[in-house]
Parts: C-alpha cells; sequence; structure tokens
C-alpha cells in the first residue's frame, strides 16, 4: 500500500515516449498493490481525447524472469474476451521494460471499485468470472510452479521458529496438529490449469455487482482448479478478523463459480481441504511477514490470526459443499 | 505521502449521494500531500461521460475551522479564472463535510504533473502564476494569520532542544546567529495579501511549460506577498539537497512574477531577508519533524539542512535582486 520508489514526471515522460500512447498529462502515485509501486497515467493524444494506464514498477517480491508468463497471460485473457486489463505494448512490442535494475508496465486501465462488504450478488459474480479466467486460460499455452504451495508454508512457518508463540499462543499447536496431515493428504489428482491464487477483494473491480475486472496476477501459476476457489472463498466469505463465516457469500460464489464449470464430485468432495490449504497459505506468509517486518516499513501488516480461525472453520467442516 | 484513512468504495459511495456528481466508478488512494489523505474519483452520470475529482481528507495537521478560509479562497480565485481547482459543493452548498470526525472536501481534478527539474520556462510560468493568484486574492475578504510565522520557528526550534545538534552540529550556531537578527529586522511594511506560502514544485500542476494548477493551499494566509515569492524562490532555485543555487531559475521565477506585479523596491531590497524566513521556515518544521517522527510513521522524512544550506545562500548574497 505505498509507492516504493519516486518516479519523477520527468522519468514517466522519458518512458511513454517508447509507447504510442501520446503524451502524459497527469500521473498519481496510488496506493495500491502489497509489493509493486503503482501509478495512474493519464496521457493524451490530442487535447479532446485523453486515455488512462496503470503502470506498475515491479519491487522485490516479483521475479522478473516469471513477467513473461504473467503479462502473457494477461494478454491471453484479454484476447478472449475475459475481464482483465490487457498490457500495453511498447513500440518492439515488449510487454515490460526496465528503468534502471526494475521491470515496468504498462496496463489497460479499468472503470470499477473494490468492494468492502460483498453482496451475495457480487460474490456471485466474482464466481463467475474465475471459471470464466479458468476457462479462458485452458489454452494459455505457459506454465509457472506455484512457489506459494504447500512446501513454502512449511518453510515459512518453520522459518517463525519459536517467534510463531509471540503472535499467538494457540499457533504452534495448529501447525503441529494440522500442518503435516494436510500436506500428506494434499489434493493431487483434481483437474489443474491456470490459476490466479490471490483473488482477494481488493483485486476485482466492481461496478454494482458486475465484474469489470481481475487485477494483480503476479501469484498467478498452474496449479489445482478448485484450490483457486478456496483461495477466493476464504478471501471473501469470511468476516475480516476470520471469525465469521458467512454462508450466503459463500454459497453465491460457489453458485457463480458452477453456472460457467461445474465442480466435480472429488471437488467438492476435497473443497474443504482445499480451504484449510487456503487459509494455511495465507496464515505462513502473514506470520512470516508479522515476525520480519521492520518498524519503519511502509506497509500495514496483516493479522495472520484471521486466517487461523479461517482454518479452524475449514477443519469443522468437513462436508461444506458436499 | 499516504493514505492515513482506509475509506472504503461503500464509504466513498455514501458520500458521494449528497453531491451532483453521478455514481462511483473508480477511487485510488493517492500518494499526494504530506498530511492529508487524497483519492483519485471518477464518477459517471451516464456511461459515457465520467468526471474526476481529488477527494482530500483532513487529517491531524489542518484545522477544520480553517477550512472555510482554504476551500472558500480556492473557489474565490477559481471563479476568477485564476489556475487552481475548484471546489465541488454539496446539494447543500457547503464545500466540506464530515466522515466521523474528519472533514472532507471534493474538488475539481486538474489535469498536470508536478516537475522535478524545472527549465527557465517552467519557472517564468510559476512566477507568473503566483502573481495572478496575489491579484486575483487581492479581492478576497477572508483573513487568516500565518500561524507558521517567525514566532513558529523560534518556537519549533527551541522545542528540538541541544538535539537539534543530532541533525547537524553546525544547526544551533547557525539559529542561534541568525534567527533573533531576523525576526527582529523581519520587514513588517511591504505589501500584503492572500499567499499560498507552501508553493514547492510538488504543488504545482503543469503541462509542458504552461501551468494548469496551483493546488494544496491549506498553509494560505494573509501575508507579505513578497515573502510567498521568497517561498516559491527558496522551493524551486536549487538543487534538492540546497546547495547549488540554479541563478537561471531564480531569475526566471523573478522575471514571471514581475511580468504580472513589479515588485516595489523595498520589497526586492527585502528579498534576501525575505529568503532568510523562507529558509527558516522549512529549516524548522523539517528539523522538528526530523525528531518527533516516530520510527514507523508512513511519511518520509526530509533533510531540514537541504535548507540550511538555501539559508548560507540568502545571508550570503544581501543584494540579490538589488
Amino acid at each position: 500500500m505505498a509507492v516504493y520508489t519516486d518516479l519523477d514526471a520527468e522519468a514517466l515522460a522519458a518512458l511513454l515516449s517508447h509507447y504510442d500512447v501520446g503524451t502524459l498529462t497527469s500521473a498519481k502515485g496510488i496506493a495500491e498493490g502489497v509489493s509493486n509501486s503503482n501509478w495512474l497515467i493519464e496521457t493524451a493524444t490530442n487535447p479532446a481525447q485523453s486515455q488512462r494506464f496503470i503502470l506498475t514498477m515491479f519491487e522485490g517480491r516479483t521475479d522478473i524472469a516469471d513477467l513473461p508468463f504473467f503479462l502473457g497471460l494477461l494478454d491471453h485473457l484479454a484476447a478472449a474476451k475475459a475481464p482483465v486489463p490487457r498490457t500495453i505494448h511498447d513500440r518492439a512490442g515488449q510487454t515490460h521494460r526496465l528503468i534502471g535494475d526494475k521491470a515496468v508496465t504498462l496496463i489497460e486501465f479499468l472503470p470499477g471499485v473494490s468492494v468492502s462488504h460483498p453482496t451475495p450478488q457480487a460474490a456471485n459474480a466474482v464466481g463467475a468470472a474465475l471459471a470464466e479466467i479458468h476457462a479462458a486460460a485452458a489454452t494459455f499455452p505457459m506454465q509457472r510452479p506455484n512457489t506459494m504451495g504447500p512446501a513454502m508454508w512449511a518453510h515459512l512457518l518453520t522459518a517463525c521458529g519459536p517467534q510463531l508463540a509471540d503472535i499467538d499462543p494457540t499457533l504452534p499447536a495448529l501447525v503441529s496438529t494440522h500442518l503435516p496431515a494436510l500436506t500428506a493428504n494434499w489434493p493431487q489428482n483434481l483437474p489443474t490449469g491456470t490459476i490466479h491464487a490471490d483473488l482477494f477483494p481488493d483485486n476485482v473491480l466492481m461496478l454494482g455487482a458486475e465484474v469489470t475486472g481481475l487485477i494483480d496476477f503476479y501469484f498467478a501459476c498452474t496449479d489445482t482448479l478448485a484450490y483457486d476457489l478456496a483461495v477466493t472463498h476464504a478471501a471473501w466469505s469470511f468476516s475480516p478478523d476470520g471469525t465469521i463465516y458467512r454462508p450466503e457469500i459463500g454459497q453465491a460464489l460457489l453458485a457463480g463459480y458452477e453456472s460457467k464449470r461445474p465442480l466435480t464430485p472429488a471437488e467438492r468432495a476435497a473443497f474443504p481441504l482445499l480451504g484449510q490449504g487456503a487459509a494455511f497459505r495465507f496464515l505462513s506468509t502473514r506470520a512470516y511477514d508479522w515476525l520480519n517486518t521492520p518498524p519503519g516499513a511502509l506497509v500495514t501488516r496483516k493479522d495472520p490470526m484471521a486466517f487461523a480461525h479461517r482454518h479452524t472453520f475449514y477443519a469443522a467442516n468437513p462436508a461444506l459443499f458436499a
């Protein structure tokens, strides 16, 4: 939620000179995304016609080698009319450029706002949009392993060490009781494809109950499709502190997804286990960041317990959508 | 440079329902302003016509009691066709509203970017725009004392105490040698009016060498007009670290100002003293903030020495524009 790099108007204008987008008329650093810097850019080809773009500068957490996958995926999905922003290519046809040693990409601005208190109608539309992405990505030829899978959860939680109890005294037992079994039983044979893997409300733009854009595909990877739905379910269907499940939201999300791609019986049966995994995914990164964010950092630490509580819900409801 | 308050899409939409601006179609928290939160808002009255606004939420440093002055001034200047954004009034005619205990105002979005490396042409245009503001404000009926005048510089630097030397060992001597004489000799009889008092490059929007908007009038007050020019001169005419004076910028700024409002001989003679005051104005707040910004704060501390160096320049050039 910050702009990490100071990119002045002169540097922005120099960058835009490599694109057929006209000249820079406005640039505002925007407080979006957790680990990249973003600007809302406006250009004009003539005084009457202005265009808007999001300029993203990739900071620490995104590997430049992964950009062809992330940005190629956006172009593939946009070409299939899925609700994602397309990337703007420079005159040499490139989807990204370097400024110093950092990669930047220019992407289409999409209208819409992120909701904080979703209605069932909104959740239904989000479920349908996720299924559309899964369908449109079926012909996307690239692959990328999920670097944030079960092995990484274990790695991050091990790295937290005994300090995990400083976050909450119940956390070490939650991890030692559940993570080994979850990893051992992790579904291996469900349908796979390209997944978003991080579809929180702030990565969905909406106008009313209509989805105008899914954004921030920088955790996208090749993995179990129903796990993506479980991540989305965990992200949307609970109170922010994770203690209250909102069944009308969870059911609307599932119904929306199944309106475009019905789950198989095996996917339905595995859903609570996938939900437990989704909870561990965000519990592990939040716990690690909680203990390793320097006090002066320009980011707000997010409470790991919000996902510990979600895990408790999925573990207690092994027949959730059966 | 941050968004201090989390205002979600639902809260923004509720706020906008009090204005005749259509419905919310986009909202991005923007990294502008030092002490207030800002959002770039987009609304649509029909799908084909979108409008943009800046929403400002006043945080700690702005006194709500001063808003009628600040926002009334914007409306007065905009009505006189001076390059400032107008405020958008709600249906009850108010320039600001409350969300909880915080005041918010909706203002016109203006195109333009802030330059980091001004050309003489840009400096000339900025000088002319400042003189236009001074002229247009001559008929503005409200008054507001300058709360950031010499008494406040002394107060803040005294509050820094012996820690001032921790910033730089030369600072205590600079203050004790110069501030008492500066305060004693501070010009009292130069032409006064309504001044911006903080016209740094990031408060000026430009398209090429044209000024499209002066913004952030939240230090505006009734004070010496030539002091406003001295603040602007100090803000624009030096390398960022304050060690190098750029005479071509300083001269172009002055020439631009005088193209609209020639200085009196007394104003010219007082200019270097006013420049010393401008340097103390920002030295004092930066030094105080440097020593009093908590380590976890979402703001970047600015180097007080950049203005100590500017002070040295003005003190060494008592006949700068004579």
